[in-house]
């Protein structure tokens, strides 16, 4: 059995603790500056207040600052803090880690660069060989994962990538259970890429929702599914064309790391309701400024720091604009506060 | 302009009646034997009663009597009788045109012989050449479409599929509204396998939410979304599979006609239905003896059509049956009153 670290007491890093403690492992969650209620809550009851579980027993909850503690003779160090989070993360791994320790990364982004972009782990293997001269394996897991249905130890199906495939086969082992069902695969852009788009992509699919409201009513009370249908094969399409692009494998865009996880991501959450904003009639900004003051929107967060880059990859024909109406429209809409118009004409069968 | 009579007067051919009569067509609404309350109904008011829309002024109803009239000088003819009606349909046809009258099929099923799965289009065209002497061009239409909403003039996107590509492309180009958005293609076979399958695996996706009700609460109300998402991934690549191996074009599977279409179809219907019940522990018959006594559940009436040909493909060899995991359990509960167990740790990432 594994000693397991997870550093960010969020939601979706506390749902790790299910796999992981039901396999038996030993597991320290280490909240973040901004976890610290999570993890006094933790400790006096077992209770996860966002997650609503009460997590195992055998987990050991830690505050931030005994991180130190908690990452003493782990071999595996799982990474649960937001994409805004990475920087903070990676400057106390290199703070912490006596060396090259594994690591497993649910933090979900792209680190943009001028014509690319690359994925978060590859960007953190990076900084961890250039900051402290290690040759860390940095893996991934990607959805489609719920994190309370996690918690509640439901039915959950995901893929962990590593460009060393036995690596991504040794963690899928390590925490599969009888409800967890992780995949092994080697297909680090398309994972990543699929991981953080299918929340940009899910704002699109909620447009549909949001824009029946301000429809005149139907005789019949007819939804707008039609419509959100179109949308979401496109968002499909344009996830496997991004990943080819980028380098990945199409067919990581069809499986569970894109489709799959673009249904569930469609189901619920702040990307849809953005997209119900958008579809309302509502710019970005308006709905920042009003209905979804203060929250964090990971796609519309991802949209916005890769525009630069993906705006050059079309100016300089690396991506085909006609090819991706639908990410040209978000990205007018989260970058330039225009109107969400979705272009059903230009849309591909 | 031209003169459409369409055959059918269910929800779907119906509500065909909006882009047909938007576009200034003429249309003439025939009903089968089963629709003669329909269309009286739109005889008095124009109210269709199962759409519960009222259809444009301009639409002709027919009665099935009537029918020679209807088609007569007509330069299309839709097909919008169910798939169980293929055959009277059939002979309709064969009593009343005069000549090839181009086709365009609505209904949607497979014709399945000992090894192998016939496109239903492929297989009107050959019946109309060997009773008629016909070279008729049957084409057809593949969703994703909830009737009700095309009805109401929802945004609807469609692919339209024809062996011969620039009839496909007529065809769309004819019906195109600003809600209405149709795609030509010549995928016949991958557009109707996925036309047809899309409700088959719809029931699959469905059972996570049937079985949800027979868990222990959890304390944070999860639902079982992740569990759905795994099984709507796997449909998508099993529906890529069959499409490939009956000689369709993959990407279809990815496209409108298959991910799209399997998205709409899981928002509602009753192969979701089913699926809920078999979710909760019914087998097929006890939920056809039950709460769907007297439903017509397409999805299950084509898997119990095309099992032998599958099985055979199987046995044979031409379907390798350890890649689709997701058909065998569904054929088992369709055909074999099996429990429908998802077989989770068999399915692909």
């Amino acid at each position: 059995m594994s000693v397991a670290a997870i550093l960010g007491a969020g939601v979706m890093g506390s749902a790790m603790c299910m796999p992981l403690a039901d396999r038996g492992h030993t597991v320290r969650l280490t909240g973040t500056h901004l976890d610290e209620m999570i993890i006094e809550s933790v400790r006096a009851n077992g209770l996860h207040p966002k997650l609503n579980v009460t997590l195992p027993k055998q987990i050991a909850p830690f505050q931030h600052v005994a991180f130190a503690e908690a990452a003493s003779g782990a071999d595996l160090i799982v990474l649960g803090v937001s994409s805004a989070g990475i920087g903070w993360a990676i400057d106390r791994l290199c703070d912490v880690l006596p060396g090259p320790v594994p690591i497993l990364m649910i933090t979900k982004g792209m680190h943009p660069q001028t014509d690319t972009l690359h994925a978060l782990p590859d960007y953190v293997e990076r900084e961890l060989k250039r900051r402290r001269g290690f040759d860390a394996k940095v893996s991934a897991i990607a959805g489609p994962c719920i994190a309370g249905e996690l918690g509640a130890r439901r039915h959950t199906g995901t893929v962990i990538v590593s460009r060393d495939m036995s690596e991504a086969q040794r963690l899928a082992e390590m925490l599969k259970t009888e409800y967890y069902h992780p995949r092994a695969s080697e297909d680090m852009m398309g994972v990543e890429l699929n991981a953080a788009f299918k929340n940009f992509f899910a704002i699109a699919v909620g447009w549909a929702a949001g824009r029946l409201e301000t429809l005149p009513p139907a005789e019949n009370r007819a939804f707008n599914h039609n419509a959100a249908a179109i949308v979401f094969s496109q968002a499909i399409k344009e996830l496997a064309m991004l990943t080819r692009a980028l380098g990945g494998r199409e067919d990581t865009a069809y499986g569970m790391p894109g489709a799959g996880d673009l249904y569930v991501t469609c189901m619920a959450g702040r990307n849809s309701r953005l997209g119900n904003n958008l579809g309302r009639g509502l710019t970005y900004k308006q709905t920042k400024d009003g209905p979804m003051k203060g929250d964090t929107i990971e796609g519309a967060e991802l949209g916005a720091a890769v525009a630069v880059s993906l705006r050059s990859m079309m100016d300089s024909g690396l991506l085909k604009q006609e090819e991706l109406p639908l990410t040209v429209a978000l990205l007018d809409a989260l970058t330039r506060d225009a109107p969400l118009d979705i272009p059903f004409a230009r849309l591909h069968p």
